[in-house]
């Protein structure tokens, strides 16, 4: 069996450097395309079951590709879970936590230069690195994305809300004007929203195209369907949702030229594109009741740990990378995405710290059908919850944008999410053992996190 | 122009007339599949963005056809829904209503002789005609389905928990033991029900096999995933769901069974097939919490006049009937069925009474968009709601399976279903020329329905 398998790895060191001269497209590393929605909320796209908003190019993605039915985020709200994202790791570690929930235009930090995101780790595997749209990791100049690890920015550097225009269209804010920037040079300010998507569709169609002959990856962090909501003309007005369907239908044709232009410059039989959200929907309850999007079936919203806030549609795509034709119930969360993609990037992974997420190469590509089972769910760096297999334990509850405290809970509510993914009926009278098992993971999970300072909160003097 | 028109008219007619020389298979009136689950709710299926329950023969039924996000059964409980989907009446015409809301095992009436049903209507276009499953109109002998048109007929004459077993496995009722009929027999009684799905299966395939030389309508009424739940063993406990989930998969699986009959007889060119289910999930929240499915994003369930109570997960399939890889929110009832149906069967519309649905044919081959705007939410007897376009205004509302007394509206609550389908968002004070138009066509359509005495609540004597 030895001899064999010697001869087997030794044909297929011959057979991939043939390969390797003979089609160096195809055989190099992967490209990797994120496209990240805010505020999209689980129950918004049509392969999600929308009964009104039309999303034909990301149901083809899903089609052609891997739909995913229990994908969670590492935050509730948009700051953390983009560092997360981008980093591999719970916020709890790196900081990016604090009383003011997100980064503002006045916030003195960012990402710390001490974690290293994905951009960084493939800039190591020469590939070209871009993001075009929402940072919302820090907005001083030394936190930027340039400073991040990609080649290229064009966007906003917070959320489309934290300029003039407040969460709705007729309010206003005391924020300095929205700074539309490209790489580190702010080159417009209160630029048109309802241009925004048209515009980062181009640059993200430009990126592709310029890049073609080196593997790239492109992070593309849509600002909507956060608020306020904006779409162009040619899509503002046609969806039966409102403005809200409009937006949504208008970042799907967006998608769609994702896709077309990968097949149009031969590259799509060799990238990896994953769409996600990066928390649950924005119901704007007391703003702007039922503009915000629909969680579908899962019980809360954006700000919570329930469900809703945590759980999104998220699809993977890729000839040879992603099973095609496929819905996944397997458990995944936002932080696997790092490893899996500096594995199919041949980068190394750090060793110096700790990583939440697992590597789901084998999963996406069908050869598991599952590869972790747990799930942290935190608001800010409380631990609110824990999930592990279908069991999902709340040790501390709170109304998303509530002035209420938050509620502990001992024993912790349980619930069974593969029988009851609205979380409804609590049964944990009925498993005391899990109650048990679920409570011991918490405190194991707790004492495992170093205590680092909150970076959230600091505000830059005023001078 | 007209010229032309005539000799384009004549050569159809040729071609047709050697068309179905040549091929009577495919130029003979299609056959007709209509397949009713129980309480199935709008959000328990794949395509409809269930997380956990696999339903993969509905969602290829789905992507080969059209698939309906906003299609109305015509009663909130199953006996009034299925004798308006087979007369294409509503409830409130036939007096399919009463107080006890369904007929049961002692209940004197049955679906009137004079309403006319679908298999009626067909019998006289030649179509061979059969019921598998549940009927629910009527087990008196004189009302059993082969006193209401059908040539054959195997299953329960009502509820799978009409017999000794109640909505939960361990609750035992005073009821006659549960019969299972052939035609106008009773062949056994409480049947082993993990094996009703098997064997109606075996039934339903066996139906289709015998009839393929003539057309055939079959109505295939599955009693599941009413409650009790039963799977077979090749299901039970496969499901990430549980038993609910048991017991949707494998009528999935005998929806399969019926596609792969059509494929391998070679009748899968010419047979229209529909899906849908008779109401929303019964949620039994006070005898076995968790165990009713799920209706989704939208609000309440089996018996309210919410979307919940009366929207139902439909699909449409047919080679050159149907639009194939469409979703479709046109506005579509139950009741619709039976004048497109007619027609298709070239049978005769009955012109001595009036008819609730509209023919729906080019709006199931992609020809129109939608055809009909306006649907009537009963309850009983009473109208609690109307919708027309987007708007839907409830006049009455009730929780389901509720002791509280209806409460009514006025001016009636009015949500949006196109941008709220949740009915989160009440928004009468800014529209109240819609509230005008639409109490006015409350009022108009009130004024229209002659009374009718009840049928539902008469009791067999006790001899």
């Amino acid at each position: 069996m030895i001899h064999y398998a010697k001869k087997l790895a030794c044909f297929s060191l011959l057979f991939s450097l043939f390969t390797s001269f003979a089609n160096a497209q195809t055989n190099r590393t992967p490209n990797i395309i994120i496209i990240l929605a805010d505020d999209l909320g689980y129950g918004d796209l049509g392969s999600y079951g929308h009964p009104t908003i039309r999303t034909p190019n990301l149901d083809k993605m899903a089609l052609e590709g891997t739909r995913f039915t229990q994908f969670y985020v590492a935050a509730n709200v948009c700051t953390p879970s983009r560092a997360a994202l981008l980093t591999g790791r719970l916020p709890v570690r790196s900081g990016i936590f604090g009383k003011r929930g997100v980064f503002f235009t006045n916030s003195a930090n960012g990402l710390p230069h001490n974690e290293i995101t994905i951009a960084e780790a493939l800039k190591t595997k020469g590939y070209q690195t871009a993001l075009v749209g929402k940072w919302h990791l820090g907005s001083q100049p030394e936190y930027l994305p340039l400073q991040h690890g990609f080649d290229y920015y064009f966007g906003l550097p917070y959320s489309n809300d934290m300029g003039k225009v407040g969460s709705v269209p007729n309010m206003t804010n005391q924020n300095p004007p929205l700074p539309l920037y490209r790489n580190n040079e702010v080159i417009e300010t209160e630029p048109d929203q309802r241009l925004l998507t048209k515009r980062y569709t181009t640059e993200v169609v430009g990126f592709i195209k310029k890049n073609k002959a080196k593997p790239f990856f492109l992070y593309y962090a849509s600002p909507f369907p956060h608020v306020p909501l904006y779409a162009s003309s040619d899509f503002s007005g046609k969806s039966k949702r409102g403005l809200y369907g409009d937006v949504v239908e208008e970042l799907d044709w967006s998608v769609g030229q994702i896709f077309a232009t990968l097949r149009e410059q031969k590259l799509d039989k060799n990238t990896l594109v994953i769409f996600l959200s990066d928390n649950g929907p924005w119901q704007m309850k007391a703003l702007a009741p039922g503009t915000g999007g629909s969680a579908g079936l899962l019980y809360e919203a954006k700000g919570s740990t329930y469900e809703g806030g945590m759980r999104v549609p998220a699809i993977a795509w890729g000839s040879g990378l992603v099973q095609p034709n496929t819905v996944s119930s397997a458990i995944v969360t936002s932080m696997d995405l790092y490893p899996t993609i500096l594995h199919l990037a041949n980068a190394e992974l750090p060793t110096d710290r700790t990583l939440d997420g697992a590597d789901i190469q084998e999963l996406l590509s069908g050869k598991k059908a599952s590869v972790t089972d747990v799930v942290y769910f935190y608001d800010s760096d409380r631990l609110h919850a824990i999930r592990k297999g279908p069991w999902k334990a709340h040790f501390i509850t709170h109304p998303s944008y509530s002035a209420e405290a938050p509620v502990p809970h001992d024993p912790p509510l349980l619930y069974n999410l593969e029988a009851d993914p609205s979380e409804k009926f609590e049964v944990g009278n009925e498993h005391p053992e899990v109650i048990d098992d679920l409570k011991k993971a918490y405190e194991k999970h707790k004492a495992g996190i170093k205590p680092v300072p909150p970076l959230l909160d600091a505000i830059i003097p005023v001078k």
